[in-house]
């Protein structure tokens, strides 16, 4: 049996961001510089490193002009940013940095508790924005937030979701990261939702995002492989969500997501032992096991 | 999209067996009795309760006689108990058990190191004893273990792997458990093997049997599906393996299987909240958080 799937895969790392900014914990700027070297070392191009969002907001992220000033230089490495608004995008130019990522999402209720914005009034917000961020010379990534299920509504309608992605792209956003942001979602979720995006979009606009809240997400990768996306978001160590709050789970491993990507003969360029390490770097300071099957595996007395 | 998978599966509960006989604790008979009692109040209907392998090489199922005698009676339950050689077959057909298990495995060395045979000589072994069985009425379970990857010999040819299966099935074994002993498959090694072994043999003959150690268990489940197959072996907490130990992570857990075929609407006719109270019982006599998905979830706290 045949079956094809992309020989090469693009592995987004939102450690920095998406797993730092949901951790009680604020880690320091130099260790956040270490773990950003560490990602690098293991041979991940692509990092979102901090969001320009307001640091009352996320006082975690409090440091992030500071921080992307003093990221290393590398010519094959994109750092990336979130950017919520445009005070967000003003700092977020200031800093240097070169690609910004937008967040909605496909779901109204939680779009408003999220951003307290409709989902209209984001993209209404996001137009401005975006036509100024490329301007500037800055390339621009989309989040949908809940593509598959609202932790408020329930299963989510895919037509929402087109619309919102396509919304994105005819905006200037270059890749939309469809989102499982409560990590609910299982293969015929994303066998539904992406072959209908698929329909009318190109696997190259899109990557996934899956959290691992009920360990589907390793499940929910094949299943998006078999659709010919190539691009997935991952977070190393797991970090992200709050290990005491059910409902927010961290992002895929990157080790896990590298894992099963090695075993299967697909291209990453990242080096699973490498990306344990910069795990580790977090790992000590937040001074508690993280959550992916390699640490497990690799730290048994941890458990 | 339209993909067709099963709308109905069938699962086999190891955990009483699979499970309890790597933990490092012997777990008194009463609590489990109430185990499987639970299990049973979740919907589990096939489950594997114990081995008649030799008491002193097994000390936690020394009392799979006892065990066995106390069952709850339940026409809806089938109750299977691993034996590994005459002197077992004979213990149990002693306790009245209906249905019993053999094992081999694919790779020479890894049978070798397990059963202190060559696979020629566990077969030539098992094919009296599945007779007796079989005359004597019981039905006969067959496992092949690192059907995927050998610990020893790394990745399994599967021509192997089919071999062993045909010479099981020919000797009156009903289902045959392709088992990924130590966890390492990725989907690609399901569709691969599997698929070759579906060119001869009916999906109704097949069970699989993951671990989870990396984490690719319910892709691979996902991946079964799709080729047909219809029952998964699984077992409850992710029970099995020994945490301490890198290489032996526990079977791939009831209720994460169970969350995903739920999700995905297929019926198993098992109840995930009493799959958690069940593994619950067992937890409390460990006292140690399980390890699946759904109960890390359930029990912040112990994270």
């Amino acid at each position: 049996m045949v079956q094809r799937l992309p020989s090469r895969v693009s592995i987004v790392e939102v450690g920095p961001r998406d797993g730092l900014q949901n951790e009680p914990t604020a880690i320091p700027t130099d260790q956040k510089l270490s773990f950003v070297r560490g990602l690098i070392a293991a041979g991940l191009t692509d990092i979102e490193v901090t969001s320009f969002v307001h640091p009352k907001i996320v006082p975690q992220l409090a440091d992030a002009a500071d921080l992307v000033a003093r990221l290393p230089q590398s010519a094959n490495v994109t750092f990336s940013a979130l950017v919520p608004n445009a005070q967000g995008l003003e700092r977020a130019l200031q800093s240097g940095i070169r690609r910004i990522a937008v967040f909605t999402a496909a779901s109204e209720t939680f779009t408003q508790k999220n951003i307290n914005m409709t989902i209209a009034e984001s993209l209404s917000a996001f137009r401005a924005l975006i036509r100024r961020a490329v301007e500037c010379g800055l390339s621009v990534r989309g989040y949908v937030s809940t593509a598959f299920v609202c932790p408020y509504e329930g299963d989510v309608d895919k037509r929402r979701v087109r619309e919102v992605t396509q919304h994105l792209i005819e905006m200037g956003v270059d890749q939309v990261a469809i989102s499982d942001t409560i990590g609910a979602a299982a293969p015929t979720d994303v066998v539904d939702t992406i072959g209908y995006l698929l329909e009318t979009l190109s696997p190259k606009m899109l990557a996934l995002h899956f959290h691992d809240t009920y360990g589907t997400a390793l499940a929910n990768v094949y299943a998006g492989l078999q659709l010919g996306i190539e691009t997935f978001d991952s977070s190393a160590g797991g970090l992200g969500g709050c290990p005491f709050a059910p409902g927010a789970a961290g992002n895929v491993a990157t080790e896990d997501l590298v894992y099963m990507l090695d075993r299967m003969g697909i291209e990453t360029g990242v080096t699973l032992s490498k990306v344990l390490a910069a795990a580790g770097i977090i790992a000590s300071v937040l001074g508690r096991p993280l959550r992916s099957m390699q640490w497990t595996h690799a730290h048994p007395a941890h458990t």
